[in-house]
C-alpha cells in the first residue's frame, strides 16, 4: 500500500451503486407499482432513466440554476418528468410520494454487511452520499447498515464531487482529511475525495447498470483497489 | 396522554445529564489524571466547575461575543481557565487534549441502554445535543448507544434551546416537528423544543449534579413525564 494506513481512523462510503444496488430495487418496486396501477412499463429502462436524471439534476444545483435542493426533491422532479415520458397517469399523490421513496429502501450488495460489521470494530464508519440525511437514515435502518453516524452532502449544502463535501465530513468526524478513507465504485467521487486530501479506495461494481454493463476502470492513483467489500475488509486488516 | 402519540415517528434525546452521567466520568477520569500527574484536586468540585462553565460559554456564542465554536473547543477554553484556578501546571498538551475528550467517553445512566434498544424497533432514535458531531459519534461508539443517526446543534450552527436547532433536526429526519418527541431532563431544553413544535418528554435525573442535588421539576405542560427510561419505553409501547 502506498500510504500510511495506520493514520486512517474512519471510512466513508459512497452509497448509490457502491453500497446499495439501486437498479434491482427500482425494477422490483416498479413492477409492484405497475401491477397495482395496471401499467405496462419496461421497468429496467425506467430505472436507468430515473438514475440517469440524477447527475444532470445535481449539475443544475451546482451551476446555481436551482437553489440548494435535497435529493428526495430532485428524485421527485425526475419522476414527474418520467411520468410524462412513460405515459403514466393513474397513480395519485400518495402512491407517487411512496414510490419516490424507493430510494430510502434500497438494499446492499450481497458482499456488504458482514465486512462492514467487521470494519466497524476497527474504524468509524459513515456513508458520505449525495442522498439526504432522512434518506440515508431510513435506508440504514431498513437495510441494517452499521454506520456510526450519517454524513451527507446535505450537511455541506453542496454535492459531491465538490471537495468541500469531503472536507466537511472529515471535520465533522474531528479528523484530518488524511485520516479518512473514501470508498466508492466511481472514479469522479474518489477524485473529489483525493482533491480534499482524503485517502481513496475503489471497489468495482460491474452490475451497477445491469448485467451487460461494465464496471468503471479505477485510476491507478487511488490508494487502494479492492475486488469487493470482503477484499476491502481483508486489506484493512478487519 | 394529551397528544396524538401515533403521529410520533422519531425520538430525539438530550445527552449530557439525560442519557449520560457526565459527573461520575469526570470525577473518575479526573482522579486518574490526578494520580498520573501527582495532583491533589477535589475532582467533584472540578467536575461541577467544568460543567458549570458550559452554559455561560454557549451564551457567549449565542450573543455573538464568540463566533460559532464547537463544544470540544468551548470545553477546552473552560479547562484552560480551570487549570489556572485549580493551580494545575504539570500536564503537557497531549495529556490535556486527551483529558478534554473525557466528554467523548461519558457513559449512559444504568436505565438507558435496554429501553433504547426496544424503542429503536418502533422509532427513529437520535441524540439532539449541543455536543459536536465528533463528540456524539465517538460517545455512541464507545458507549454502545443505538442511534439511527447523530443530530447535533453543530448542524444548525446555533445552540439549544434556540428553536432553530429542533426545527433543523425534524427537517433532517424528513419529519414535521410534531412527529418528533424530544426527551430531556431539563425544562429549558423541552421549552425550546415545544417552541419549535416538537413533542416533549421529561425524565428526571436527580443524580445529575451529585447525591445531594435535586432533579429539576417538570413543567406540567410537557406532553409526557416519565420516571426513567424504562418508564418512558413502557409508556411509548416499547
Amino acid at each position: 500500500m502506498s500510504f500510511d494506513l495506520a493514520a486512517v481512523k474512519a471510512l466513508t462510503f459512497d452509497i448509490f451503486g457502491t453500497v446499495v444496488d439501486w437498479r434491482s430495487a427500482l425494477i422490483e418496486e416498479g413492477q409492484t407499482f405497475g401491477r397495482t396501477h395496471g401499467l405496462e412499463i419496461d421497468w429496467a429502462a425506467f430505472a436507468l432513466a430515473w438514475r440517469g436524471g440524477y447527475g444532470p439534476a445535481m449539475e443544475r444545483v451546482r451551476r446555481g440554476q436551482l437553489p440548494w435542493t435535497l435529493i428526495d426533491d430532485l428524485h421527485r422532479m425526475i419522476l414527474d418528468r418520467l411520468l410524462v415520458e412513460f405515459n403514466i397517469t393513474g397513480p395519485g399523490e400518495a402512491a407517487l410520494a411512496h414510490f419516490n421513496k424507493v430510494w430510502h429502501r434500497l438494499r446492499p450488495w450481497p458482499d456488504v454487511l458482514k465486512p462492514l460489521q467487521r470494519l466497524r470494530r476497527k474504524y468509524l464508519l459513515a456513508p458520505l452520499s449525495n442522498g439526504n440525511m432522512a434518506l440515508l437514515t431510513n435506508m440504514a435502518k431498513s437495510a441494517g447498515l452499521p454506520w456510526d453516524c450519517i454524513l451527507s452532502a446535505e450537511l455541506a449544502q453542496c454535492y459531491k464531487p465538490d471537495p468541500q463535501v469531503y472536507r466537511a465530513a472529515a471535520q465533522m468526524l474531528g479528523l484530518e482529511p488524511g485520516q479518512v478513507l473514501m470508498v466508492a465504485a466511481h472514479t469522479n467521487d474518489l477524485r473529489g475525495a483525493a482533491a480534499a486530501g482524503l485517502r481513496t479506495a475503489f471497489v468495482p461494481r460491474p452490475g451497477e447498470y445491469g448485467p451487460q454493463a461494465e464496471a468503471e476502470k479505477p485510476d491507478p492513483a487511488f490508494d487502494l483497489i479492492a475486488a469487493d467489500f470482503e477484499d476491502l475488509a481483508r486489506r484493512l486488516g478487519a
